[in-house]
C-alpha cells in the first residue's frame, strides 16, 4: 500500500541524491493557456526513474543490500537501478537484451553496474533475470509494479505542487503506470482539483485500453519510438491506482511523438526521448480542451539515441515543411543544372543537397535526373515553389 | 558608465520578464571539479542576449521609444530586440543579411518585429541599419559596445552568486566582450576570490588577441561554428572592462566546440549553439586547471539551427570513434556481402548503413566496392573490428 508518509519519506530519501528538476514556462508553446514543463530530462541519469529505483534499493534490509539486486531494462530503469545501487555501494546486475543501442549499454556500466547482454528481446532478458534471483538470491527491481517504485516517481508530484501551486492540469506519461500512480496520489490528495491525464503511445495503448475496457488487458503487439512506454501489460497494482486516481488517458501518434521532440529540441533547448515527448505532445495536439488552464506537462526523460535523434529531426523537419526532397530530369546540356537551381533559389529556398544523376535507369538517354534536398519555410511555400518550377515547364516528383 | 546599482536596476527590471535560468550540477561531467552549468539555452527567446536588449529598450527615454528602434542581427541580439520591443510595445526593425537561416528569421518575424533582408554579409547589414537609423531617426541597440547592454547581461552574474555561493571560477564566452563585462563586473564587486575566464573560437579570438597584444585587433577573417561570437574587433568599452575585470582568456578549436554540443546534448539534455558550448569546451579540454574547484560554465544559449545540429551530431560521433565510415572491395559473387556482414556484426558492431556499388570505377571489374556506416563503441573498438576484417583478408579502406 502507498501512503502519503510513504512519499513524504520517499522526498527525505531522494532530496540528498536527486535533483530537484525545473518547471519551466513554455509561454506561447500551446496557445490558449499558461503552458510548463516539468524538466526531469534534467535528472541525473537523464530521467525520472532513478527516483523510483533508489528510494526502493534505499529501503532494502540491510540483509537484501548484501546480496545484491537485479533489475531488467534495456533504459532508464537500468540507468536508475546502476547510479542507485552505486550510491548506496551495493552489487546491481542488469539484464539487457541483446540489439539494444551501445549508448544505453555503455552508460549502465558506466555506472558500475555488472551488465548481462541477453540473446533475443526484453522478455528473453526478463526471464534470465529471474534465473539468476532465484540462483543468487538478488532481489528483482520492478520497473513499475511496486508502491516503494511508485512512491519515489510520486515525488515528481510533490516538486509540481510546490514549484506551481496553482496547477490546473498534469499531463503524465504511461508505460506500466508507476509514474502516474505515485504521481496522482500525491497530486489528488494534496489538491483534489487538479486533473491528472495520462498519455500513451496509440502503438503501445495497454493502460489506456485496460481502463477503456476496466480490465487488465495485455497487447500482442507495440511498436512506438517511445521505446521507454512500450509495455504490453499494466501492473496490477499500477491498474487499480491509475482507475482510482487518474481522470483520463489520451494516446498520441508516432508523428505527434516525433514533432513534439523536435518542437522541445527547437523552441525549449531540451532534449525529450520518445516516452519523455508524449505528454507535451498530447498539448500540442490537443487531445483534451486546456484553453484558460495552468497546465504542467513532465518531461520526463531525455535519454534518446542520437542517431536516433538524428533521424526523428530528419523526419520532422519534412513532416513540417521546412525541408523536401523531388527529383527533376534535365536535359544533359552545359548550364541546364546551375539554370534550375536558380530558378530554385529565387524564391528564398535554400539548397541542402543535389544529386545529379547521369547515368539512372529512369530517366531518357541524353537526359539525366537530379535528386534534390532544400530548404523550405512551411508547406505553403513548398507548393509555391513547385507551382513556380512547373510555369517555367520543369517536371516535378515529389518524393 | 556600469554601476552596482545599475546592474541591480537591471535586476529589477527584468525579473517580471526574463527567467530565472537554473544552475545545474553535472557531476563528473568535468572530472575533479564540482561542475555546474548555468542554463541560459533556458531563456526566453533561447539564449541570454534577451536580458541586454530588454533593459536597455525599457531605459529609453519615452521619446525614443516612439520612434523605434534598430538592431542589426542574424541572431540571438535579433531575437532579444524582437521580443524586448513587443513586450514594451514598440517597433522594432531588423537588418538581417541575406542567406541567414531561415529559422531564425522566422524566428525573429514570430516576435513581430519589421525584418529587412540584405544583399551580402553582415557588415552590408549593418550599414544598412545605420541608414536607416538616420533615415528614419531610430534608435540603434548595439549587441554589446553599450553599459547598459552591459548590465543586463550581468545580471546572470548575480543569479550565480545566489544559486552557486561559493563558486571558485566561471567561465564565460566572449563575442564582442558585452556578457563577460557586466558578468565580470558584478562578480568582481560581490566575490573578488572568483576568478572569471573569458572563453574564444580559436577562429575568432578577437578579445583574447587583444588582451594579449593590450589594444583593440580587427581580424581579417573569423571562421567558426559559433557564429553567435563570431566578432572580427572587440567594442572599446567591452575591451576596457576584460583589461580590468577578466582574469584570462582562453580559445577552443571547432572540434573540441563540436564534441561540447555532443556532450551537452547526450548526458545534459541540453540543446547548446556553438557560442554556448564554448566556456564547456574550455572546461571539457582542460584549458586552464580546474581541479578541486567549484567551476559553473556559462551555457549562453541554444539557437542551434537544427540542420547544423544534424551535422555536429555527425561529425561529433565520427570524432569520438562511435560512428565509422569505410569501404571494402569484394568479388561480385552471391553471399560474399552476407560473409562480410557476419564478419562485422560478429564484433558487437551495429551495421547502420551499407551501399553496395557494382559500377564503381575505382574497383576491378568483376568486384564491388561495399561503403558502410557503423555504430562502434570508441576508437578501440574500431582498430578491433578493422584487425578482425583485415585478418580475415579483406581490404579496409577508412573514408
Amino acid at each position: 500500500m502507498i501512503t502519503m508518509d510513504m512519499l513524504y519519506d520517499a522526498r527525505r530519501v531522494l532530496s540528498p541524491v536527486a535533483n530537484l528538476t525545473p518547471v519551466i514556462p513554455a509561454k506561447g508553446f500551446v496557445p490558449d493557456c499558461r503552458f510548463y514543463f516539468k524538466a526531469d530530462c534534467l535528472q541525473k541519469t537523464g530521467a525520472f526513474k532513478l527516483r523510483g529505483a533508489y528510494y526502493k534499493i534505499a529501503t532494502l534490509s540491510d540483509e537484501e543490500k548484501a546480496r545484491g539486486v537485479i533489475a531488467c531494462s534495456a533504459g532508464n530503469h537500468a540507468q536508475g537501478v546502476a547510479f542507485a545501487s552505486r550510491e548506496e555501494g551495493i552489487q546491481a546486475t542488469i539484464c539487457i537484451p541483446e540489439g539494444a543501442p551501445l549508448s544505453k549499454i555503455e552508460a549502465t556500466r558506466s555506472y558500475g553496474a555488472h551488465v548481462v547482454l541477453v540473446d533475443g528481446v526484453y522478455d528473453d532478458a526478463y526471464n534470465e533475470a529471474c534465473r539468476l534471483r532465484d540462483e543468487k538470491g538478488l532481489t528483482f527491481i520492478h520497473p513499475f509494479n511496486d508502491y516503494r517504485v511508485m512512491a519515489g516517481q510520486g515525488t515528481i508530484g510533490l516538486e509540481i505542487l510546490q514549484q506551481l501551486p496553482d496547477v490546473d492540469v498534469i499531463l503524465v506519461p504511461i508505460g506500466g503506470g508507476g509514474l502516474i500512480a505515485g504521481l496522482a496520489y500525491a497530486v489528488k490528495n494534496l489538491r483534489p482539483s487538479c486533473k491528472i491525464i495520462g498519455v500513451q503511445a496509440a502503438g503501445a495503448p495497454s493502460m489506456y485500453e485496460s481502463i477503456r475496457q476496466n480490465r487488465i488487458i495485455t497487447l500482442d503487439d507495440v511498436d512506438t519510438i517511445a521505446d521507454g512506454i512500450k509495455v504490453k501489460t499494466p501492473g496490477d497494482l499500477t491498474f487499480a491506482m491509475c482507475q482510482t486516481y487518474v481522470d483520463e488517458v489520451v494516446t498520441v501518434t508516432e508523428d505527434e511523438i516525433a514533432a513534439a521532440i523536435l518542437a522541445v529540441l527547437e523552441k525549449q533547448k531540451l532534449v525529450a526521448e520518445g516516452a519523455g515527448a508524449v505528454a507535451i505532445a498530447a498539448a500540442m495536439y490537443r487531445k483534451l480542451e486546456l484553453a484558460g488552464k495552468t497546465v504542467c506537462a513532465l518531461l520526463s526523460g531525455g535519454n534518446v539515441d542520437v542517431t536516433m535523434l538524428e533521424r526523428i529531426i530528419t523526419h520532422g523537419l519534412a513532416k513540417a515543411g521546412r525541408t523536401v526532397s523531388f527529383a527533376t530530369i534535365l536535359p544533359d546540356h552545359p548550364k541546364t543544372l546551375a539554370t534550375f537551381l536558380d530558378a530554385v533559389s529565387s524564391l528564398g529556398v535554400n539548397v541542402l543537397e543535389v544529386n545529379h544523376e547521369r547515368s539512372n535507369m529512369q530517366a531518357p538517354i541524353g537526359s539525366c535526373v537530379v535528386q534534390m534536398l532544400v530548404e523550405t519555410r512551411n508547406h505553403g511555400h513548398i507548393d509555391e515553389l513547385f507551382a513556380h518550377l512547373r510555369r517555367q515547364g520543369y517536371v516535378i516528383i515529389p518524393r
